[in-house]
């Protein structure tokens, strides 16, 4: 296959598709530390974790073990409709950086939620379906998950309660209808219909609202409802897996080619993209097959890989859900409004925080600012109109290709383009009228909420 | 190739994308009337057309001997971009209705533009760019062509001035910054800044404009400034001609499968998807080599083809364009202002005007709260929020497999998805909270406007 011609987009044939997600942490020697229950400070056990997920998705969230984890055949046919994602090469953002570097991009915007959420929300909704749950809860930050997850309870018949940030249901709102099409309900967060929403309204009057504080809602309402169990897009083990078809179907497409990447770059949020998207990259790393720098890109206002701690921390705002080691800013800490809702987590999840603990992935930070211009350089020249989390991964892509320039190098870069932005217009419009601002926190802004992590 | 398994999307490789346009008009017996000079009522030639387009766009408007027309490598090269669309079999849609009928459908939504319309704006942006022009104009009415011309226009560095539907200007406050993005001017149209807008204003205050106006408002622009021509997203033989590459596609596709349809289905409002999808199709149905029943799809509240007059009329309200001879409501007829503004056009491309009168289509009308319906439906089972103008076609797709299902008929329905509702939420809203109408204009209603037809 060598010398082939690159086509602008890989598609793989249905029979190419993943048949298995892979499970990164099974191939880790040193495993992310476990979940703790957040009463007792215990490892949480499988009974624990079944009050709050479905059972099957909590053996999952426990399963450091199995290597492979068979995707079962409905879930299967679902990604059929949407699946594969193009491998992109980007042709034209090579000729106008005038990089020697060669650019690839996996595109996961092609379906009505936007964005690579829909790769778990199917798996999540599969499991509850199984299990004769009646619904689920969700919380949802820019929207894309809330979307996602009411897609496929609406193919499963499934009710579905969304708690949206208020700071994403504000700028979005048409974001509400689609997922009203859908079928779901969806309420701001915080809200008064909680008791962890009230303390938090209470506490901080006024606040636009985080991923964390709509996370404990929606456990909470979850655990208050018959036959309803709660489900996350991101941060846990079981969405890193679930998204490890996205870079399972990225790795087939390059070996199709006989490409090998040298830089993987994906934006981190929770680390739901990022972890899926390198996940077979990693195996090879860690098995000492091939080597790859792979690299996180945070916003400057939300840096845990970067400025948090490696620590022991809630998973939300309220306290409700297990505890996790990982990179934090503490549960406590509200980031600024940004444009990028799906990045404004207080943490990431264990698997990426260990390898960056490990030295196995770099992290860096980019601003607001930079991250629009590169998404405005990237819609007008390839075409596609990038989500703000996006565009994160696209700043810093274009960084290293222009290194290469620089250097000379042809380095094959590959990033993960996560979702489009056809719902974060009102953004843009700042952008275009100049009126974007950046927020970077002080140090001490960051001290204050790492004062308050759990003393474990 | 017989029995092969049929994968939910069949993408072509991009070798076996189109080379050439195919150009239907050049396969007509009976030709459509030519275009005639709205000073002279004579047809009109290449010097007077090309003062409205660019040169080779107006050569293209004339030509109806060249049965194919090859797609310059630049416009091919911007086609794998975002092209081949994927021809999609609706397995879910199928089960769901419980019908013996197998429903397909290309699916032109995978863009920034969010439709078909990139197709030809690509090709007019290139012409335009080849010719040394400094920019062009055009109106918009759904918003999607305004954004694919923008997007094209970005791509080859020409400035871009929009003239939009009022009424889709603000049903769809977002559709202006997509186009700002990528870099164009957007003006909401009745305007004030043309002098035949001036004059609608004054004759209709308080309306929320039309196709036909905002095109009278975008010629005028471009005739009062140097280095500019107009350019436009359906109606025109030159976009059937871009369009074509949709059914070329599409009959690829169903041929590399063996696969023979039965019915072919579009909505129409100027006809480019329609006009685009069948024109493969209509040359068998011509040779006599095959039959199909191609069924265009209007809406009620404005019924061209099903209601209107065979005749020659002006193709724009402020009787600047040269005249066609079409099914028109008269070009002084301005629709309700529903939820498909893409469709809000008076009048229908001559080609399928003249294949209407000849028989060779069917023509049918639904109403929108009809077509939301069966839109949140597809929505909910394929996964994919479809443009209120596509689920038109949704509706008819539908109607036609729930027939199979009584008479026991397998047979193959193919239609145009020609683009996604990201940017319709409103209306989607309105249908949500059941407060859509229906507006069926009375006979009456239309007598007055087709009592203005030009004499001819």
């Amino acid at each position: 296959m060598i010398n082939k011609e690159i086509p602008y987009k890989i598609y793989l044939e249905e029979s190419e598709m993943p048949k298995s997600w892979i499970n990164l942490r099974a191939f880790m020697k040193n495993k992310p530390a476990p979940l703790l229950n957040p009463k007792t400070f215990e490892p949480i056990t499988l009974d624990e974790l079944s009050n709050v997920f479905c059972t099957e998705l909590a053996r999952q969230e426990l399963d450091d073990t199995s290597e492979y984890i068979e995707i079962p055949k409905e879930v299967r046919d679902f990604y059929k409709m949407y699946r594969p994602s193009p491998l992109v090469r980007a042709y034209c953002l090579e000729k106008l950086l005038d990089t020697p570097a060669k650019i690839y991009y996996k595109f996961e915007g092609n379906n009505t939620s936007g964005s690579h959420k829909l790769n778990s929300a199917i798996a999540q909704a599969y499991y509850a379906k199984e299990q004769g749950l009646k619904g689920v809860t969700t919380e949802t930050g820019a929207g894309q998950w809330g979307t996602a997850l009411s897609m496929a309870c609406s193919y499963f018949g499934l009710d579905c309660k969304v708690f949206m940030v208020k700071c994403s249901y504000e700028q979005k709102p048409f974001r509400r209808e689609v997922m009203r099409t859908y079928g779901a309900d969806v309420t701001p967060s915080p809200s008064m219909t909680t008791e962890v929403g009230r303390k938090i309204n209470e506490e901080f009057p006024g606040t636009t609202g985080s991923l964390g504080c709509a996370i404990s809602e929606a456990v909470e309402t979850a655990s208050s409802l018959d036959g309803y169990r709660y489900a996350l897009g991101s941060v846990l083990n079981q969405v890193l897996l679930h998204q490890s078809v996205i870079g399972l179907e990225t790795k087939t497409a390059l070996d199709k080619y006989d490409i090998k990447a040298d830089i993987v770059i994906g934006c981190a949020g929770g680390g739901s993209n990022l972890g899926g998207l390198i996940s077979p990259f990693m195996v090879e790393k860690i098995q000492g097959e091939k080597d790859y720098r792979i690299i996180a890109v945070e916003p400057a206002s939300c840096p845990s890989l970067t400025r948090g701690k490696y620590a022991y921390d809630y998973c939300d705002t309220g306290k409700v859900c297990p505890l996790a080691k990982m990179y934090t800013l503490g549960s406590g800490y509200i980031p600024a409004a940004t444009h990028a809702g799906g990045l404004r987590y207080h943490g990431m999840t264990s698997t990426l925080s260990e390898l960056k603990h490990q030295g196995l992935i770099e992290a860096t930070t980019v601003k607001q600012t930079e991250v629009f211009e590169a998404a405005q350089k990237f819609a007008r020249i390839e075409g596609i109109l990038p989500a703000p989390e996006s565009a994160h991964a696209i700043k810093v892509a274009i960084d290293e290709a222009l290194k290469c320039k620089e250097t000379g190098e042809e380095k094959t870069i590959v990033f993960g383009l996560t979702g489009t932005g056809y719902f974060d217009m009102m953004s843009y419009q700042k952008f275009n009228d100049g009126i974007m601002k950046d927020y970077i926190p002080t140090d001490e802004e960051l001290q204050v909420a790492l004062s308050k992590l759990p003393k474990i």
